[in-house]
């Protein structure tokens, strides 16, 4: 059992009902006992979908499947199972994954191409399919439309707590409903962030827009936070949108009504981005790092990245440790353009370098008060021009070494 | 004071005299109390020298000192401190440099373009320049032919153990040394893979062909190694020929009458950079990763650095678990050609998946023994064409975190 991380929340938001959604979840036994590891959300006729998957180029069979169906951009069925990911698992397991789709489609009532499937857990030994497929009666019965703290529940791998997120919006004047859940907290990086994350909204939205809105959002949230730089084989993200809310559907994705609800969606999804970090493993420091002064925003992400992931940057966060050499380094080595010699870095709010030397006068002792707290901020500015970025990333700890080192066994 | 690593050899190899240098150490109270901190090697006249410089864009002003004058091709003094790296030390650190060299020129009696000097240890200080002038007299005082074992120990910050290396090679007939020290043990990472090393010959050889070789043979060593990732501001390493060996100089890089010299040199390097790695902070196990069958041998170096930068796969080493799911993912996330169904990945010298996916009938006796050793040798085939490489690193442990959360204070 691992101890919670110190950023759990005592308890999960409550997510009402979203029409055109039902949730169900068992313990299917494919790997934990007594807890379950089977999820399986069915969704209204005509829905609508959108997925970001990992661009891994050993990504796991589901992840293949998902890349095969997603361009139809409908979808009745989401299938997920924790404890096994069914990745490299061969022949194999593309078998099992179609077997799963099969399984959920004849429960559902659809064909297999609206299904979409994910697997999280321990790579390459064989999923169990037997198991899942004698568990689907069961987890059928078990589809109701308040059943979200379940699901987050299911998803969990060596999460220390279930993530989940709600916003009331609209699409013009008619009331709309976003509700997602999320699991992750090792092998999360840019590319995609989390490992899972499944979102489901009452929306009336077509596909394309839907995708569009989709990537603009994952780009702001999951793909601007990081824990240890590694990149899952399964990390897969949908946005599913039933159309009940029965708003008129945009036309366009820069459609002045849909300004208020794509605004929720980024800011939900950054909401579980960043319940995801602060469940990075071991994680006992939640670090906001904001870059600016760079060519362009897209250099000042690959150099606050270059901080979020240095070893020796989120080691200093850990020991409390003002080490803003070690900044400076991790800005050096990103590639893009820097002015040495304009660099100013502050912790806290208050800067402890500018103009490429320490401040020698500066005040240590709220920066060291900063320190000791949960939340850290670090803000670093280049000297270039006036790109900007903000990531979010933990630090690096014995609680990481302590569950990476035994993991699997 | 640190652990010492596990790697550490029992003693230093004995280098003998090397024509045309001499070699002092000093404690000059930088920073470190009770130790020495300040090493100066004299060259003979008309010694010609190469070197490779840290890439990184917020250098160090030591490392601006070589770029500028390397290209010069001479020199006659390499004056280095440990304990203050004089980096993001703005214009201050620059004169410091500057007065650094100018007291080193007065010592050896040459100019300061024919002064080459670098700086480790804490970033983002004043280096106190002033302890340095005062101990030159005496640090001149000390040169002596076979002070290597002082001078290996004088550049040390966090290393636990000091490093050196030495070959009898020969060009064409003539009997010819190469010798050299080096030193680091974080930051550690491609780009240059160690903090500072030192080579000397009495080779002749001119510095256009020894600039040839030099690049050749770091590529080949240093740059194939990796503890943390991290690029440091400081990295330099400097071959400096005396030509008192009294060889024909060699007119190209790929003479015949070099095979053998560069060879040596290459290895030597190799012995280097491995004894860098053996003292990656907190290291507990030595990992060679070998890949194979990739598009030509920079992808194949692309996905072996890929690997062992991976905290996930260094975690798992330190945890003694075979669990090469975590290599894969490493594979899938380095961006180049890798074919997922054709992947074998052995450890130990047993091939634990094979055409993508595990071999159910492994025997797991013989890697768990081989896991619960020192040096641990994980080879991985991709599949897609011929390219190999070979790169090292060591584990991630808590003695990584124990060190770095705390270094500074």
């Amino acid at each position: 059992m691992l101890k919670p991380s110190p950023f759990a929340p005592e308890s999960l938001p409550h997510i009402p009902e979203i029409a055109g959604v039902r949730l169900g979840a068992v313990a299917a036994g494919i790997k934990y006992k007594d807890r379950t590891d089977l999820f399986l959300a069915e969704l209204a006729e005509d829905s609508q979908v959108a997925g970001v998957l990992t661009r891994s180029l050993t990504r796991s069979a589901p992840v293949d499947w998902c890349r095969k169906v997603l361009p139809g951009g409908t979808a009745r069925a989401i299938l997920v199972n924790s404890g096994n990911s069914n990745a490299f698992t061969g022949s194999n397991g593309v078998v099992t994954t179609e077997k799963m789709v099969a399984s959920a489609a004849a429960a559902v009532g659809c064909a297999m191409e609206e299904v979409l499937i994910a697997s999280t857990g321990v790579i390459g030994e064989q999923l169990p399919v037997e198991k899942v497929e004698a568990a689907m009666p069961d987890l059928t019965k078990s589809l109701k439309a308040d059943n979200w703290d379940l699901a987050a529940k299911t998803i969990m791998t060596t999460d220390t707590f279930p993530k989940a997120a709600f916003r009331d919006t609209r699409i013009g004047d008619i009331p709309v409903r976003i509700g997602g859940i999320a699991k992750g907290s090792g092998m999360i990086a840019p590319d995609m962030a989390t490992m899972l994350s499944f979102l489901f909204t009452d929306a009336n939205i077509p596909a394309p827009i839907l995708r569009s809105l989709l990537k603009k959002a994952v780009d702001r949230s999951f793909n601007c936070m990081t824990v240890d730089g590694d990149t899952s084989t399964s990390d897969t993200l949908i946005l599913a949108a039933t159309g009940k809310a029965g708003n008129i559907a945009p036309t366009k994705a820069d459609a002045p009504a849909l300004d208020t609800f794509y605004a929720d969606l980024e800011s939900l999804l950054i909401e579980l981005a960043q319940l995801v970090a602060k469940d990075g493993e071991g994680a006992s420091k939640f670090i906001t790092i904001d870059v600016s002064g760079a060519e362009n925003d897209r250099a000042a992400k690959v150099i606050a990245l270059s901080i979020a992931n240095s070893p020796l940057v989120k080691t200093a966060i850990a020991g409390e440790d003002a080490n803003w050499g070690r900044v400076v380094m991790a800005v050096g080595k990103a590639g893009e353009r820097a002015d040495r010699d304009k660099l100013s870095v502050s912790i806290g709010g208050v800067t402890i370098a500018k103009d490429g030397e320490g401040v020698s006068s500066y005040d240590e002792a709220p920066v060291t008060a900063h320190l000791k707290g949960m939340e850290i901020n670090i803000a670093v500015d280049v000297g270039i021009a006036n790109g900007k970025a903000r990531v979010w990333t933990c630090d690096l700890t014995h609680g990481y070494i302590d569950i990476n080192a035994d993991y699997r066994s």
